[in-house]
């Protein structure tokens, strides 16, 4: 088992030799080519994903138009849940690199929570800690205006500039790609 | 303790009689009157809510003007979590009419979990609950037009009509109260 999602997971409360013997059992590491999808609409998702490398994207495909909504990378968790019961998804999630990603296994949780109640309080604080990155992302769809969501992206993000392509970062602050040209020209005048 | 949110918990697993008690010694049930402010921009959330009677809005304060993002009925969780840090609200949330709460101490409920196990698995799977509406409220922010926005609200949540001033509604499909009556005009038309 990766020593990263290890690492992250004591951040959070202490876990014990056999705790850890325990998720090494449930979740697998691989490797995923750029390109490959996740979870695509219609399908229902039975698997979460916490990211060691790489860039991983949620998009909706809208009148045959990708409309991209989040990105994930390092040590973010890439989790669809559909209310209680089993939703087919309504958006497509994809590796944007190549990424490297433990894979963790909705049903094979479950025991591993009744097994180790520990295990569980420390799920339930990384979900609050996922809806918490999606209340902000909702708060910045309410409130911000493209120009905005670019800069926010450009600050606490930066290395996403690298990584994907302009049609990607455009459709994610909610605009064309012809008119993210004319944002980063009026920033860099900014900026001078 | 009021009936509803025991049965709603039961509903998501079993709970015993102790459990039923110290539920009733954590929570509290409190009515609020309309107008009444739950959690203001700058204030550090330590309370969750949920929905007995009445409405609960969230909202933000965009130039002077409210953005409302979100409306919550009965049997519906009011969760507002800054990732696990302590980090200030960038959200208003108010009762939209005289609304009867059961109110969740973050603290007390740490402690509660603590002693019952059980309650965390249940908590958990509220929290996923929670999480899956907050991203079905994304997908709608990401993907529709405001007709669709409002003809998604008619169709699931007709009762807020009665309840809410139609400058809420207009805010909450992203449009203003101008622009809401002119859809509503193009829908009933085509509803004839």
């Amino acid at each position: 088992m990766n020593d990263k999602l290890l690492k992250y997971f004591a951040r959070i409360l202490p876990i014990s030799d056999m705790e850890v013997q325990a998720i090494a059992e449930t979740m697998s590491v691989k490797m995923f080519k750029k390109g490959s999808i996740l979870l695509a609409e219609g399908q229902i998702s039975t698997e979460a994903y916490f990211v060691l490398e790489g860039c991983v994207r949620q998009y909706f495909l809208v009148d045959g138009e990708e409309k991209t909504t989040n990105f994930f990378t390092d040590e973010q968790w890439v989790v669809s849940v559909n209310s209680f019961g089993l939703i087919p998804s309504t958006c497509f999630i994809d590796c944007c690199t190549d990424s490297l990603l433990v894979v963790g296994n909705r049903n094979k949780e479950e025991d591993l929570y009744r097994r180790f109640p520990n295990l569980e309080s420390i799920s339930r604080k990384v979900m609050e800690n996922v809806f918490a990155g999606q209340q902000e992302l909702m708060a910045s769809y309410a409130t911000d205006t493209p120009e905005q969501r670019y800069m926010k992206l450009l600050e606490s993000r930066p290395d996403l500039f690298r990584r994907i392509p302009q049609y990607q970062i455009a459709s994610y602050i909610g605009v064309k790609p012809e008119s993210l040209s004319r944002i980063r020209k009026r920033i860099s005048q900014k900026l001078k």
